[in-house]
């Protein structure tokens, strides 16, 4: 069994980490960490694993953390990732960083918009860990940035289009909404259940950390430097995220040709599910599961791709991705860990 | 006392506009109708108005309607409406009708998503009731064609840009979200609260009969036809209705132009709430009332302008805006009965 | 013009007291404070009310807030109101206290549950405002203790019938639900939206400070010392309280004789709603409103009563009836300030 | 591989067993059946089921049923089964009805609250499918009638307590509470969304149908015929049922004595989690499992015990302990299908 463990286990991503590996079949939940709840017995600040989590959380010192993992997850606030991956890797152990710390290629983009990089080199070395579009990559890597939520559920659908020209990628415009657990586990205004019930709203307009993460892996595929504009909006519920992104197609494209491409790209991806026509996706249909699903609509009255996609912005989003990155790096079956049957609402 | 109907009373704008006629101070409500519950009193159908409401729902004939109102708010399907607006008004009633039957001046338009027109010679009469921007035309009309939800929340922060051209009307994507009110009181599948919570997504993408209604009054004010983008989406809420408005500006336009344009066409209109810079509209800050608060931003990556606009979808969506109208047409405060200080949560 | 004080305006019931005093025909609000956002204009910490309050919060200052007020509400914590009602009682002002300092007549039973009191002498003086039960003497009172919102909620439907001895009050079993409004505006997990979505629990089992509010009250109907059972739990709403007690009956009484004493004691309040046989308090139906809508069965099987209310938690829980006792101490109409008409949904 | 039919698939309890049957290690789902759906694919009526189910729903051709299947699972409404169960016996295979059709051993009790019993010689040939209490005689049971949602998150806490004296059954209080989908699949307005949202209610107040059914099993442990006073309330949230039971204790009872009563009882049962002293049960944590949690308070001031209970009402409280009965019946684990780690929110 690969010893896994979760550094931050204590924050509504790495909880969701533990759910997952507590179930994988390949995998022993060897250390979990978190600052905060040292100490603390995992069950008791989420009672719901009473019976499946027996651990007490410890805190995240880096030479405990090595010794008793194979695959590391790190979910932790951005920049504290940086202070943590080189030591691990130093160990020879594999790193999956749900930060932004090693999501960009580009360092000047990553330091204009979050701070200053302690270990830079390892940009480079690091692999995106948006599964389906990298996972050749991410097999072979010791160290995945895992992808941001918003990203995941906007360049899944939207990847594949630009990459065959069927879209004009300087057009996107992508209109997300996510749940409340995006915002984490903090106690603040901002997730107060009387400041979100029948609340909702867009927030950080034009300047949320997402953008370029974003704008990097359209860039690659489009060949070229691209902007995007990206609205991220709240949702009264707990999870999930849906993503509408408008762009202009190129000529004679239509919905069927839509299909043909993601359906060649995504044929062999289980964690793909292309809706047929008329059917737009829905975030209770994915709740708690590792699947993007996607729809789309050319239309009728502009030509304008409407491309949606819907996705748990704590598993496919967050920590699914990351297990299912790992199950990439250490070649088990992709789907390990995340087969459960979904729940019917 | 100006004497009150409301034909449709039993439905959510139909109880809304009781609502609002029972609170206002120069309205009596002197008939309710409603098929479904003649002969029941209102407030077996709405618990919450017990002892405000002693009024029993009769049916709908137009006779009895007719005699006993100065004013008839018909709160009906489609093509209902269009089946009593000619005899009402010739019975010398005026009319405020919140079906579409009576929104469109281009017949042609009307009935290519809806049906054939059965009394076309009044759609030229009618005046299209968003008092903001049509509030003279309002005042001296017998019939008014209450806006829809969605066109309110879209047109209120986009005509005046369109009119004074900083913005390219052909560019026009409207991301629009609605609380579960807007798709009325029956009962469906749609509306069951385990189908509902926990969901986001959107619907009747490309195909939703409020596009042609936003265009034809988008195009009036760019002198030409205008097609838009419009997806609806549906929020698990009950009221509140949020749009996010993607538009092409036209050069040097900048936030402070967009001010400067909406503060002159709204300084004097007082449901209208244009917030400060960094701040974005909220449902939960407008429910219950009858405002249409407005933000905006200029994406620094793209240079496209974000219009972001929160109504109440049963008030200024619907109910309030066509009380706003009877108020504009008889001469009364334009805020009568519609001025409660609002919820702070 | 009266002019009322808020103290502890930011606080969920500070600014509901904001809300009501805006719209009161017969008062100005002249001051509002918060030692947490002294210099805040109060609509940026509540923009719903953008155009309707157009004060700033001060400082707690007591010469200040007494200079420039008739009346004092104090929604303040427990103890934090102690420290000023004697000021501001010399100084000549009215107060009604939101906080449980002067809810209590036994200084045993609040130095028990909460601290030691500083001014106890004022015990005696302060009136207990439960406006129905007490009102005459709240009319003469300069010191309200305004009750807790689940005493409230249970003493209403229970004391007529306590009193004239239609129950045997050593039996109340009292199991009270309420919206996450009550735990106040402070963030904490214990408010935090995932934690309370899909969430439905009791807390403090046995031991939360309203039981011997309770019991007071009930003791002095029932002229002997009464325990009682009460059970809080918490429903992922915002606003609402529904209380379900449970009473044995004294032999021969039925449903009606239930009915005839309620009306004969509230026949006249214009808060209480009596709901006719079958019906059943829903706090959908209060929402927003000072109104105790009070329902009742007596158990086919076990002959025990079934009593029901529902109030908001933050009008007739705490703000509402806060003003409806200034109307009954100024002389005002005792609806002025609650009289709008409810939200149909 | 046992083949197991679902007869009534389309509802929620019967969507549920497909989930779980869909991801049992010892069972293949041959049929599933829906009059309203037949010949619909399941996962276009869930599609988050997309993926997982590929069957039709067929008719519910008694013959056909029990052609194709070894176990049939039954998720019809009252009567319905009755009509069922007779054939599918007489063809040799085992059943769980999750209707009321044959929970009873009362003719009478069923009868006074449904309907005529067509086949009452099965009634005591059945058994009630309390898995913990029970099950010894599910096991080798041909037939069992599943229990209701109600009665299982109360009779767990209770019916140990009942056996062992420590607890006076004539004094039992049940007040609980279910989220939405306890209220089925069906549209209503009972369920609409706005009805639901910011609303907390009872209903049926003395004369729901899960009162005899909970007095059935407390008289059979008390060895006297009890009445209960019990009453539902309906929760704003998709999933979920807490149980407060209120019962007068036996002399010296204190909460050690019922921990170590509910211990001895239920060490063994996997799907029982005592709480530590002072966790309260939350829907929250039981969401989607099949686990009881179960917590307790002597309430100090008046010695009434206080039992909690929280339940996932689909799960334990219908599908999941239907199979958990199919389990026992068949010799597979316990947990079989059931065991999937709970998500931590």
């Amino acid at each position: 069994m690969l010893r896994a463990a979760v550094v931050g286990a204590s924050g509504y991503a790495g909880a969701e980490l533990v759910r997952i590996l507590s179930g994988h079949p390949d995998v022993a939940l060897s250390v979990i960490t978190s600052r905060q709840y040292a100490g603390v017995a995992f069950d008791t600040i989420y009672p719901a694993l009473n019976g499946f989590v027996k651990l007490d959380c410890e805190g995240s010192e880096l030479t405990a953390v090595a010794k008793n993992s194979d695959i590391v997850f790190l979910a932790l606030p951005h920049k504290a990732s940086m202070a943590m991956v080189p030591g691990l890797l130093d160990a020879g152990r594999r790193v999956v960083d749900l930060s932004a710390d090693f999501r960009f290629n580009n360092r000047d983009a990553y330091e204009a918009h979050y701070q200053a990089h302690t270990c830079a080199h390892l940009m480079d070395k690091a692999v995106y860990g948006l599964s389906e579009i990298y996972g050749e990559k991410v097999a072979a890597a010791d160290l995945v940035g895992n992808p941001g939520c918003y990203p995941t559920s906007v360049l899944l659908p939207l990847l594949p289009l630009v990459k065959e020209k069927l879209v004009d990628p300087a057009t996107v415009i992508a209109d997300c909404k996510s749940g409340v657990s995006g915002a984490g586990r903090g106690a603040s205004q901002t997730t107060h259940f009387c400041h979100v019930n029948e609340s909702f709203k867009a927030y950080k307009v034009g300047r949320h950390r997402h953008t370029p993460e974003i704008e990097e892996n359209i860039s690659l595929f489009a060949e070229r430097s691209v902007k995007i504009t990206f609205v991220p909006h709240l949702v009264p519920m707990t999870r999930g995220m849906e993503s509408t992104v408008y762009v202009a197609t190129s000529p004679r494209v239509d919905e069927m040709l839509i299909r043909q491409c993601l359906e060649s790209h995504y044929h062999d991806k289980p964690f793909i599910r292309l809706l047929p026509g008329g059917r737009f996706p829905d975030t209770l249909h994915v709740k708690g599961t590792n699947f993007c699903d996607i729809g789309w609509v050319v239309d009728p009255g502009t030509g304008r791709l409407v491309l949606m996609s819907a996705i748990d912005n704590l598993v496919k989003g967050a920590a699914g991705q990351a297990v299912q990155n790992m199950n990439l790096m250490f070649g088990f079956d992709e789907t390990a860990g995340l087969s459960g049957v979904p729940y019917p609402l």
